[in-house]
C-alpha cells in the first residue's frame, strides 16, 4: 500500500494564457465559435497574436488551474505537464511551484516551445479560446509517473489532454495505476467541442476508468448526445460513482447513485469566465479528499468559481481559503 | 525641415513587467523601499523571482506605457527600446506595436534575455518594483535614429533610462537632434532613488536640454533638494519651459513661465498605482501636441492616471478615449 502524499494529482496541457479583450466582431472576423476551444499550428497561432490586441501573460492550462486554486484552498497537490526549457515554460514552473503544488515533469528541451492559449474574452465575459499545443504534443505514456500517481488519492484529468496525440496513452496508463492503488480517476469534460472530436474515446474511458466525472450542460449533453440536460444527467448516473455538473448561474447539480444534491451558484459580477469549471473542481475535489459532504463540496466549487469569474484571468486573487471558510460558516 | 510623423517619440528601458501581490511583510523580509524601484542582477532577480507568489506577466517600461496610452489616446507615437529576440521580447513588442506604436528598434540576438521588472503590489496599491535590465544595457547612442527624433514633435525620455551605463549618451544624442529639428525634449523623472543615484546628470539635463518635465512630489524635491514641494516647484519654473508635477490624490500643477495651472485629481478606486506617472505624462503630452490649453491637457493626464491605477497592471483596460472624451465635455 503506497503512502497517500497527496489529495489530488492533475495531469494536462501546461501552458500560458495569453488574455485580450476584444469585441464580437473579432470573433465573426476570425470565424471563431465563441466560448469554444480550438486547436491552432505554430502558424495560425502567429498570425492570430500579430492580429490581437495586447495582452497579459498569466499560466493557465485546464486542469493546471485546478491545481493552483486546489493548493490555494489547502489541499495537497502534484501536476504532470510539458513545458519547454524557455522563458514561458520556467513563468508556468514558477507560478505552479510556488502555489506548493509539486511539479516534477521535465521540460522539453531543442523541441517546440511551452503551449500557448490565446485567450479572447468579450465584452459578455466569455472566453473564446485558440490553443497552440507546442511542447504538449510530446507528453505520453512516459511522462506518468506510476508511483506519484499511487501517492495521489484523486488522480484528475483534463479531456483537453485527448487532443495530443501521445496523451491518449498516457490517459489509460494513469487511470490504470490510480485505480491499481486504490485511488479514484476524475475526469473533466473540458469543452464540447473536444467531446465531439473524441466521443467514442470519451464514452469508453468514461464508462470503464472513471469515478468522478465534471461536465458543463453542454459538455455533457454532447457526451451522451441527448438533447435535455435531465436527460443526460441520468446517464451520467448510471455511469460514474459520483458526477459533479455545472450550469453556469444555474448552479450545480451533484449526482451519486440514487442521490441528488442541487447547488445554488455564488453570485458574481463576471469579468472573464476563463477557468470557471476548473476552479469548481479544485473547490469540489478540495472537500471531497477532506471528507466533506457532497452540499459542502459543491459549495466549495461555487466560491471558487465565483471568485476567478470575477476578474481576467483563470487563477485565484483574493483570499479564497477565507472566502470558503466564510460560505461554509 | 522634417516632416512631422509623430507626436510623441518615447525612449526608455523596454522590460516586461511581472506583476503580483504581497503582504508588508515580504517587503520587511526582503529590505525593501515601499514605492521605490531598484536595480537588481541577474542572480537576485532569481532568487526574488522563486520566493514571489505567481504573477501576471504584462509589457510595461515607464516610456514604454507612456507611449501605450497615448497611442490608446488617439496620438501618433513611435517608440526606441531594446528587448531581446525571445519569447519576452516578442510580448513587448506584438503590445506595443498593435496599438499602433513605431517600435523599429533591432532585437538583442545572443545577449541578456528581455529585461523584467518584478513588481510586489501591496495591500495598499502601492508598487516596489525590481528591475533587472538585461538586454536594457546595450542601448546606446547607437540606438538613437536621429531621423527619427526629428519626425516627432516631442522626444520623451524616462529618467530609468540613466541607470544603464550606455543611455546617458543615447539620452544627450536624443536630445541635441529633437532641438536641431525644432522638436522639444521632455523627461519624466521616473522614481526619487533614480534622481538621488544621477543628481548631477539630471541638473545639468533638465537646465541645458528638457522643455517639458515630469515629476511627482518626491522627485522633483529630491532633484532640487529642497524640504518643500513648493519651494522645489519654484526651482523647476525658473529652469524649464513647462512643468508638469504629480502630487498623488491631491491632483497636479502645471507651471509655465509665471502661469500656474492646478488640476485636481480624477476619483479612483486604487488597486495599484503601478504606471500612474506614465499614464498622466501620456494623457498631458497627447493634449499638448494636439495644441490644447494646459488645464485641458492636465485633465487628460488626470483621467489616463486614474484609468490606469484601477486595476492590475500599467496600461489601459478601458475604453479610455470615450473616458478622455466626457471628461473634457
Amino acid at each position: 500500500m503506497t503512502e497517500i502524499r497527496f489529495d489530488i494529482l492533475g495531469i494536462g496541457n501546461a501552458m500560458v494564457d495569453v488574455t485580450t479583450r476584444v469585441e464580437d466582431s473579432f470573433l465573426s472576423r476570425h470565424d471563431m465559435h465563441k466560448g469554444a476551444m480550438i486547436l491552432v499550428d505554430a502558424a495560425a497561432a502567429e498570425a492570430l497574436y500579430a492580429d490581437m490586441p495586447p495582452g497579459i501573460e498569466s499560466s493557465g492550462g485546464s486542469a493546471g488551474n485546478t491545481c493552483a486554486v486546489a493548493a490555494v484552498l489547502g489541499a495537497r497537490v502534484a501536476y504532470l505537464g510539458k513545458v519547454a526549457d524557455d522563458q514561458l515554460g520556467e513563468v508556468f514552473a514558477h507560478d505552479i511551484s510556488t502555489l506548493g503544488v509539486h511539479f516534477p515533469s521535465a521540460r522539453l528541451s531543442g523541441g517546440a516551445p511551452t503551449a500557448r492559449c490565446l485567450i479572447l474574452v468579450t465584452p459578455d465575459g466569455q472566453r473564446t479560446m485558440n490553443t497552440y499545443l507546442g511542447a504538449c504534443v510530446t507528453f505520453g505514456e512516459d511522462d506518468v509517473d506510476e508511483e506519484l500517481v499511487a501517492a495521489a488519492s484523486v488522480t484528475y484529468l483534463e479531456g483537453y489532454l485527448f487532443d495530443p496525440p501521445a496523451a491518449q496513452a498516457a490517459f489509460r496508463r494513469a487511470a490504470a495505476a490510480a485505480h491499481r492503488a486504490g485511488g479514484q480517476v476524475a475526469l473533466s469534460l473540458s469543452d464540447a467541442f473536444c467531446v465531439d472530436r473524441h466521443r467514442v474515446a470519451f464514452r469508453d474511458l468514461v464508462s470503464g476508468h472513471v469515478d468522478i466525472l465534471f461536465a458543463n450542460e453542454t459538455e455533457i449533453t454532447s457526451l451522451y448526445e441527448k438533447n435535455s440536460f435531465e436527460e443526460a444527467a441520468e446517464a451520467a448516473r448510471a455511469e460514474v460513482t459520483l458526477a459533479a455538473l455545472t450550469r453556469s448561474e444555474a448552479g450545480s447539480v451533484i449526482l451519486r447513485g440514487s442521490e441528488t444534491v442541487t447547488i445554488a451558484a455564488e453570485p458574481a459580477r463576471v469579468v472573464d469566465t476563463t477557468g470557471a469549471g476548473d476552479a469548481y473542481a479544485a473547490g469540489f475535489l478540495t472537500g471531497w479528499t477532506a471528507g466533506r459532504p457532497l452540499r459542502e463540496c459543491g459549495r466549495m466549487g461555487s466560491v471558487a468559481a465565483a471568485e476567478v469569474i470575477s476578474h481576467y484571468g483563470a487563477r485565484p486573487e483574493a483570499d479564497l481559503r477565507a472566502m470558503v471558510k466564510r460560505a461554509l460558516g
